[in-house]
């Protein structure tokens, strides 16, 4: 990883933080050190602490921002959350970090359009129980769905388990606005399921990692919210005979609403929360979902469940009731914090291999483990392909030869025919690695975009595929 | 409509094009003006003949092709079977058409992964029969879909009866290859559900109407056929009821897989089409349709029946069989075709307007009729908003007062919170009509955008907010 580096920025002087304090308002600043804290970082390790948070409510306040940074050309990173785990949000050139936690307004939810319309603030679960109060739904669930904002969604175009059948966050903006670095506001896409006037500046932004614009409002699309949900758990004594029963499912003409799986080694640091017996042999867990009518709910979970005996599942539990599917996720959702809380040094990848391509590829992963020195636990949405490894290190004196094993672990996935992050993004931490998926031609064209809305480079700089001095 | 200008390109020489033909090949090359004629429109009115076609089989002539232009400085206008409605590939300025219908192959429908790559000049009906054969299905469906390219779609992003429940071309588009105006071969997006590894290149290619890239191969998402369709007719007294009865099916939670009306008038050409008595006196047809299990299907049309009867249908047929479901929308999908022929000139609008608005619109019409001398034909897919006004026009010189209409339309639909094009896009024929939805700040953004990917404007010149003149 490249060193913080202030690069080509003057530091914010007094005088430039006064201007800022007088154009925002004393009250949305802070540059206490001791709470400037919370910003300097995500959910990665690194930490990079900004020389002042700007913490607004109004568009025309990130406008402000923006003129006097275009004035004085010092750095802004946007931030939603923090939950993030690329380091998109961590201020690596210092700077302002732009908080957009307090534009936390759902503005509308318009259940005679489908649509919501909402600040980038927004907690993700908040507007999934504002839908689900109208009788609708909104689809994408992120793991840190309870934490995590819709703003950060957007930028990082965040996924989640429902993917396999509801697609990420991409497939519900429909609109937005957003400041451009030059501080113009700029109005992009539509509040209707169609339209196709110019280019899909909406799409483009949407992934983008704030290196592009400020996301001040978004138009998300709502769905009718499904009656019925039901679900299974198969447990398996491998995890390839997971992953191809996983397949079959998909491949007989079943589109589950999940797909979940956790490996031996998850299972280990999870199985006493889990609301079922007998996990101490197991070497794989299915959690599969279906949503819909009752009735087409019910005889589709008998079917799959049959799939998953005739793939050599060695138990099935079938529909858990709702407690027992609370539980399940909270646990499914909180793995990688258990990983963490118990490794030295926790690397979280984010890997996505064609579907029928699972199982191979999660049979090769042992012998790199052993090869690298490396622990993998592996879990993750296993009905997109979207594997999370979590390579856990016992030793930071090793971590030469891991960060080779991780290299040697991606190209494989590429030979695959895949993708080295299917939710997390590139931001610092896959940006060495980008080369490895991206040709040259397509980065210069992604540097030229980013030329065309941020010249000067000062929103969010050194992330993605941009080197870090930046200016 | 701006005049077709060659702007500031020069003429193709007797050199240029043995250069073309050398570089090529000669049997890839048309320049006789008859057989040129066929590549000078598409279905609008508008024509222009080219300077020369070429109509190769493989990426790397287009690159070639790309490198003399460069050379040169000759205008290339692709296109794909010249089924578009915005006269996106009708080369305004002259020069080159390069014509991918040769570029016809569906090199796999991969099963086990759920993918289709496809090169562009495939017909859309041509891969969606390729799918069902091996028990999937590809859902975009436009009307012309068994005349229309893959690679058109993917240019315009079209949309089709189908968006209603799976969205338009673009959420079937995973990755593509394509050739920059530089010549260069790029890779964008991926082979999977999920990937977010750099700007969405792949989307921002998507609808782009063939002014930044030549799409040459598609990597296509599909998924499971749904083992049962239903549907049923519902004949109403007026537009507005029928479009109530949409948004009722709509926010009470059903999701159909199309949701198709006509008006009286469209009726008064189509009537003795379809397989229904009493369409005398009905003001609007609605044609809706569910797919997914058996049992589902057949629940979910009952209760949308009642919806349509509560609703004030005058008439509901339930579930029509495969002979009158063709032929049914056989008749809904050449609709336009009948209009045109009925027509002195005729001119294909395209708007959306929010699903709760649909009434309210379409309830205005007929007083914009009288007060500037057109016919409106009203059909479309009222389930997205989408609404096809085909404007007919007895009297040329009328036509002033009509371009009039129009723009009263349009801004209507704006003030809705509508979009002008849901699915042929801009190309030549929207230009004039583009400021009054894209701001000056997202034109600016747009062109710049143009400006990296084709520097020396040799690409589809003069379409969508680019002036005519080129160079």
């Amino acid at each position: 990883l490249d060193t913080p580096s202030k690069g080509a920025y003057a530091p914010l002087t007094r005088e430039i933080i006064d201007r800022i304090r007088e154009n925002i308002g004393e009250r949305f600043v802070i540059s206490d050190p001791e709470r400037m804290d919370h910003y300097s970082g995500d959910a990665t390790e690194l930490r990079c602490c900004p020389e002042l948070v700007v913490e607004p409510t109004s568009k025309e306040q990130i406008q402000a921002l923006f003129g006097l940074a275009n004035d004085f050309h010092f750095p802004i990173t946007p931030r939603g959350l923090g939950t993030g785990l690329a380091g998109g949000c961590v201020p690596w050139s210092g700077g302002v970090v732009l908080s957009l936690a307090k534009m936390n307004r759902i503005l509308s939810i318009d259940t005679e359009n489908l649509i919501a319309i909402v600040e980038p603030g927004v907690i993700n679960g908040d507007l999934k129980r504002a839908a689900e109060s109208c009788g609708l739904f909104y689809p994408p669930d992120p793991a840190s769905l309870d934490t995590c904002s819709i703003g950060g969604n957007a930028a990082t175009n965040a996924g989640g388990a429902s993917c396999v059948k509801y697609g990420t966050t991409r497939d519900y903006v429909l609109g937005l606005e957003a400041v451009l670095p030059s501080g113009e506001l700029i109005q992009a896409g539509v509040r209707t399921r169609k339209g196709v006037v110019g280019y899909s500046l909406a799409q483009l932004l949407v992934g983008s990692e704030g290196t592009l614009a400020v996301i001040t409002q978004l138009i998300l699309r709502l769905i009718p919210r499904p009656p019925a949900v039901s679900g299974l758990v198969a447990l398996f004594a491998d995890l390839p005979s997971a992953m191809r029963s996983v397949t079959s499912v998909l491949t007989r003409g079943h589109i589950p609403s999940a797909m979940e799986f956790m490996d031996r080694r998850c299972l280990g640091l999870v199985r006493g929360l889990l609301p079922f017996d007998g996990l101490d042999r197991t070497g794989a867990l299915l959690l599969i979902e279906t949503d819909g009518t009752p009735e087409a709910v019910e005889k589709e979970m008998e079917r799959i469940g049959l799939i998953c005996l005739e793939g050599g599942a060695e138990n099935v539990f079938m529909a858990p009731d709702a407690i027992k599917r609370a539980r399940i996720w909270e646990v499914r959702r909180r793995i990688s914090l258990r990983i963490e809380e118990n490794a030295q040094v926790y690397i979280p990848e984010d890997v996505v291999v064609p579907i029928g391509r699972i199982a191979d590829f999660v049979s090769c992963l042992s012998e790199i483990e052993e090869r690298f020195d490396m622990k993998i636990y592996t879990f993750g949405h296993a009905g997109d392909g979207n594997i999370h490894l979590n390579i856990t290190v016992e030793n930071r004196q090793t971590l030469g030869r891991v960060a080779e094993g991780i290299r040697v672990v991606l190209e494989k996935v590429l030979a695959m025919g895949g993708t080295i992050s299917g939710e997390h993004g590139v931001g610092l931490v896959k940006k060495r690695f980008l080369p490895l998926e991206l040709s040259p031609v397509s980065v210069r064209i992604q540097n030229e975009i980013k030329n065309t809305f941020d010249p000067l480079r000062i929103l969010n700089p050194g992330k993605i595929f941009e080197q870090c001095a930046g200016g």
